[in-house]
């Protein structure tokens, strides 16, 4: 790589166990759960630790997290990568969603729609990101989220998710997704190879 | 919190400054860019360091990456974040369009959809991404881009794009997406009050 | 409404009782019911008859449409609505899935996502529509589909969808879903007066 | 097609030449555009008089249209095609976007993401959508849209959408559409025989 040396950084990521987290998201109600986070009961999951990303506030099918960009999340032309931002837009989504679950209730991202509306750089300075849910049914839950420069108010993204609920006896959203989808896949080979 | 000092993790993160490469970005063929990223010639951009993504393979309008999902990609209910995977298929989408582009014209996505077909641990091991552009005109183009488990190609995600394609003499995407969009936008405030 | 007379134009649109389509629909495997609809042994559904759209190929998995664009399609901006366009894509999509589902399972669609390339006028003539699943598991399926100009290829449009797969016994979908989500939907009202 | 005959409906379908009102659409700003048209000063448009939907208020970045579904609008399995309900969202959201722009600058839809909530029936009764523009700069704008039912505010479906602004010296959002997008499309071909 030229050029590395003189520029290099680093930083050192720490993060906790995420299978105890994982469990304790099975046991409790969301809303509950989530205040947790909040509150620093809970540790944040490890991709929050990751990014640098934090749930501010939860309410009942509302939430808040907060992002700083920095220049670790750069993609090859010098900006925060998309994917960071839909990475902050779906975790306040998700969680919104999660908010109405009760405990043993557990759901999964279908679908995500994101619309990046102006550039995010370090200098851009505190990302807050709110979502709230738009719908939810038995089986099907969908919710729009905002993140906005904290400075000025400025909009930068939005997106809507589509989420699948699910309610197998034990809350393993996991679980239950792997197999309620492996049924038969025999159209996933040919739609790869197209 | 609770349980952290036993379990705790710690992976050390490091980057190049990305203000060279973006400048290489503008200053080369989007072809010619990416295989030099490719060929370890020019450094992987710091998001792609901070998750662990790589690009492998790039041709005009076809690009793939890898990426070994780990348990700092995790999120609270205990599997890889949506967001990562949406940043996998951004990345090889976004640069299956920048490969068509010449020197001196940028891009910004504007819009981003991805399916979730499965859920990717760490178990999955790794997975491989590949998108192409399916439509590329003066203006706008759009991409598609499908992630599988390298182990058995079974389908993990898909998603589509669009892309704005920048064309304002200096290849300095970032530049006019800051001021193409600037003009009026008096309707914000209201939008990301509702 | 000024210059009416002198330039109105008129159009008779006939169809079928839909009743009878659907319950053929319920009691078929969707293979067997939809290529029963190409070869002319059922009818074509109201939506069909009223915008001229046709199903004309259908194995497993996959479908294609044709449309032919004509001036009763045009939105005030003088051109195909989009609407139009993405009732083909979704006509195409949702198919394709049906094609897959055995008798006595229904399908819902969650959610359509459309890319528009390029205008479609009268003057494009005849729009054909293929559409493929991508996935299919036990609750979720999705497709992917293109529309494009007959006479010379050129792609004008492109799209993909989430559709629910619905097994309640007797294939109802219509009221699998409707009381499905009817569950708790105490966060609608407050989200449409937002 | 059989048990045609003793079921069969008609309805004859009227609208005016759509050339003289594209014309109207590049000549005036697009809120004195609309507003004709809510006043019943200009006809509908005619995919408007197909569907039988009507736009009914607009202000600056908010448009309100309703549509009453009806059995024409059926797709095969006894529901109103959603691609009804995204022509309706896609009016309202697009006419959002009209709203705010000045005479000779024109629009056109990149992509769409609808969002389906409940089905809709005849017996649903008259539908309501309500749009707004989520974001207006230079080039690009972004709306979102709601339809639920009148009667009882259930909400049926909700968008999002991305459109281009076109400002081409004369307005014309259709040929700049077609030229603009016609430089190079060497990716379109490969892309549909995928």
């Amino acid at each position: 790589m030229n050029g590395g040396s003189a520029t290099a950084r680093r930083r050192v990521v720490a993060w906790d166990d995420p299978a105890g987290l994982a469990e304790r998201a099975r046991e409790m109600a969301g809303l509950d759960f989530l205040r947790a986070m909040v509150d620093g009961e809970l540790a944040a999951p490890p991709v929050a630790q990751l990014l640098g990303m934090r749930i501010v506030e939860v309410e009942w099918g509302v939430v808040t997290f907060t992002l700083t960009p920095c220049e670790s999340h750069y993609n090859p032309i010098g900006m925060v990568h998309g994917g960071v931002t839909a990475t902050l837009l779906d975790s306040a989504m998700g969680c919104a969603v999660h908010s109405e679950l009760p405990a043993g209730v557990g759901y999964t991202t279908l679908e995500l729609n994101a619309h990046y509306l102006r550039p995010i750089l370090a200098e851009t300075g505190p990302v807050r990101c709110r979502a709230r849910v738009v719908h939810r049914g038995g089986t099907v839950a969908t919710a729009e989220g905002r993140a906005w420069r904290e400075a000025d108010d400025e909009l930068l993204a939005h997106a809507t998710t589509t989420c699948l609920i699910l309610r197998d006896g034990n809350g393993n959203g996991r679980q239950a997704t792997a197999s309620s989808r492996s049924e038969r896949e025999g159209s996933d080979a040919a739609a790869r190879a197209s």
